[in-house]
């Protein structure tokens, strides 16, 4: 395996290794590996096998019944060395054949667990359009339109999401699209950190403290480790039923009191719209009071409810958001902009640049460009250079929907959620646990006193969901455990979902119930 | 804009607030949303204007003559409030007429700037496949045939690029797939910093030290700060041209040294292969015997050069890379895999998923999941949760063109490098900076005596410069300044790019150069 001698020392030759000589240059191959009629016949190809998928969705079992390693043993070891020239259609077979088969089909109208991840043809679309163009628009320069699309876009979103106008461009902040909720905390708790530095002159980053509820995404403690804040100096402040799992302002502060008692240094709020387990809702208002106070950085993460937020119904939630720092959501979740996408908006986008920015000779600065206020380059509004033209997706499914659309769609959504949640609260051996907010309904089954009441209710819930997935052609749901209560979640939100698709996963879990809790009854007058 | 006050408080009262009852369910809008036989329409629609725009990729200027604002001013400030049905038509239409107009061509034959972005018909369709999917897979359940797909397609990848079997799956290590650099460079760090502090039982990030030299592309820097590291600890070590501008051991080690005897904690060096500047090639395997010395992570940054390891030929470059704890590049520069894709390896992913894993009851795990080793929840492995079907993509490359096929994709570019620096080279006027390794030729005009020789030849170059990037359908390429020398860059590494591209780019320069030269003589004449 020991390199041919001449290719040796590369870097240490005072002239260039030319493994290739210029007689030898291959046939050249860019015609064929992006000829416009290949893409054309190879393309109609790919958008009938989706559109046949789509067409055939029903048809398959949301969650794949499979173990691990079946598609690793089904493929070879290494890549081919010189596939034949049919390779495209064989592959397509394979993806029909193999990886279909194996996926957890995310846009069935039957999947309800984790939150949704919302298709829609244009999104879709979009994703293929901007994969065709393959810009890489990492400053102004390098692609002009690309940047200035995203400008665009992230303000006609924060418009549509009622946002406060100094989150926009046109009220003095400004926006970006990034890839995920993770990206967009860590970026707005870097920017908070190297603030908060500055500001105390010191550089002890053990010293932050960084606060979120029990119900805030792991995102956000993964976030701050990633920002060198130490696990021990992420506070967690426990929420209760009775408060809806809301952040309680007056536990914030005395979190921070004590902290600050202890000699650390407040540093950054996550403030969540609509948390992942049961989508509650911290009172943003409140909330930035107390941050304020001791100088606190406040992101608000709306990921999973952003999108209701197109609602005017719903705006109440962002009541006192005016004051918080960055705000960020997930257009790919429920806003039917195929994964990914996520906008952040900052009040002050120069706290993110001075964080996260550069300048480098290599990197071409166009000459029309300096001088001008109005260039973004948006490598330093985030951790990434390298970006992809996502504004392309959101401006084609904002063009082509439209406010009222989108608002259509998520009203749907909440209004089978809400019949959910009527069908659930009628049936008396089940409770929902938490009210529902939007499109997630909480609950779970109540255990019988001679089952064992509450001790056994737990296990009865897991069973419930193990049961109610198996079930072949039946829903897919998710769970969450909060206050120490195990419970079912049904999250409405897949593009595809009908209302039919929502009494019958009722329906499921209303069979499931009673056959499991004949099957203990059996079994606990067995063992009387 | 104060709103309904029956919609407040919804995170006070004890019961829901249900905006939208039952009885108000708008029209389902799911089969109009996504649907098959529109998706099948609109996406024919859309195979057609990518192909559309690859046949007309040459009558594009590369960079596109506008001034900031330019498409800002021509956009709505709003998003629409209800389309017309034919909405899709007319924003492919604005597509066409104004964004494409405005986007830097990275796919034209003629972008010889920064480093490549290479599309190909199976990367682009890949990617459009992997949106109308549109599956999650943060962790196996989430998608079990995603997160196979992703460990078998990182070993054939890894093995095609003659990488230490230490690195892969089949060698005990592993590789996920990611965005960018910056992230998988991020990871690293991460996982360093975890393990250094814990070894050493400090929490003070502010001790740490990365090393890097002054050629190491910024992202380094970048994800050193974001992961905590203080701007002060960020060490870049000179090179020079003699070295090759590669990074000296002996130097590295006496800044290692210095640190250590400052009472500082030498944590992690990323070497390069192929820098950013001007593809030069740190030496790993020394490199890594210094790091070894201080207990330092090594990872080898190989952005660009990474997809020339497939050539058999560069192999030598990864001599000693068995002792690197982590290892990226970049499938989307050139390896034919559309943005993004950017592989990382890890010789140990448990200290990845120690640093970045956690686990949440929320995230239902497949029983089947349980107890089986070889399940990989990659939500664990990097810093995002979220992440998008890429393996989708990276594999039917693979198995589409074959590792003989990129080898040929490879060496054609390679080949034209070649020629690009010997017409280079046979012109007295210009020298080729630095020799080339791979497909980058860095070269300058020489400024002749009477306009002020080595003084004058910084602006000499960046007048040159503009001026080939101003020449209608002529090339477009980017500059270096290393070692106080200004330089053109010319990367060869558009999927399109054929020879013909290459010799009239170089006739573009020399006309541009014999032009630049004549009108400086006569200025300086008429001022003598």
């Amino acid at each position: 395996m020991a390199p041919p001698s001449h290719c040796h020392g590369v870097h240490h030759n005072g002239t260039a290794a030319v493994p290739v000589e210029t007689e030898t240059v291959p046939p050249l191959l860019g015609s064929r590996l992006l000829d416009a009629e290949e893409f054309r016949r190879q393309g109609h190809q790919v958008v009938d096998f989706i559109a046949d998928y789509y067409a055939s969705m029903e048809d398959y079992p949301v969650h794949p019944n499979v173990t691990p390693g079946f598609l690793r043993r089904q493929l070879p070891s290494d890549a081919p060395s010189r596939p034949k020239p049919d390779a495209f259609a064989a592959a397509l077979r394979d993806v029909h054949d193999l990886i279909l088969p194996g996926v957890t089909h995310w846009q069935s109208p039957r999947h309800f667990a984790h939150f949704p991840a919302s298709s829609s043809t244009v999104g879709a679309l979009g994703e293929a359009l901007a994969a065709g163009i393959n810009v890489v628009p990492f400053t102004w320069a390098a692609s002009p339109a690309a940047t200035e699309l995203e400008m665009v876009v992230v303000d006609w979103l924060g418009k549509a999401l009622h946002l406060p106008r100094g989150l926009l461009f046109c009220g003095g902040g400004g926006g970006t699209l990034l890839g995920t909720s993770c990206e967009a905390i860590l970026c707005a708790i870097v920017a908070a950190r190297e603030r908060k530095l500055a500001e105390i002159g010191s550089r002890r980053i053990e010293d932050l403290v960084v606060y979120c509820s029990d119900q805030t995404h792991f995102a956000v403690r993964k976030a701050a480790r990633i920002a060198g804040i130490h696990r021990d100096n992420c506070r967690e402040i426990a929420t209760c039923l009775e408060g809806m799992f809301a952040l309680s302002p007056a536990d914030l502060q005395a979190a921070m009191q004590a902290d600050v008692d202890a000699g650390l240094v407040p540093l950054f709020l996550c403030a969540t719209v609509g948390t992942t387990q049961t989508t509650a809702v911290d009172p943003i208002r409140e909330l930035c009071a107390v941050a304020a106070t001791h100088g606190v950085w406040v992101h608000v993460d709306a990921a999973y409810a952003g999108s209701a937020l197109v609602c005017p119904e719903f705006r109440h939630v962002l009541d006192g958001a005016e004051a918080v720092d960055t705000f960020s959501m997930n257009a790919h979740k429920w806003l039917l902009a195929n994964n990914d996408c996520c906008a952040l908006w900052a009040r002050k986008p120069s706290l993110l640049t001075a964080a996260l920015g550069t300048e480098q000779e290599y990197i071409l600065k166009s000459a029309a460009a300096d001088g001008h206020d109005d260039v973004v380059d948006y490598k330093d509004w985030s951790m990434t250079l390298t970006r992809r033209f996502r504004s392309l997706k959101l401006w084609l499914v904002l063009r082509c929907y439209g406010v009222e659309g989108l608002r259509d769609h998520v009203r749907a959504h909440v209004g089978m959620a809400a019949s959910f949640e009527n069908m659930v609260r009628t049936d008396a051996r089940f409770e929902v646990v938490v009210p529902r907010h939007f499109a997630l309904v909480c609950f779970r089954l109540l255990s019988p006193e001679k089952l064992g009441g509450e001790k056994t209710a737990n296990e009865l819930n897991r069973r419930l969901l193990e049961e109610v997935n198996a079930t072949s052609s039946g829903p897919y749901m998710s769970s969450a455990m909060v206050g120490g209560n195990y419970m079912l979640r049904c999250a409405v939100g897949s593009t595809l979902t009908e209302e039919r698709n929502v009494r019958e996963a009722w329906k499921v879990v209303q069979d499931r119930a009673a056959s499991l809790l004949r099957k203990m009854e059996i079994t606990c007058s067995v063992l009387a």
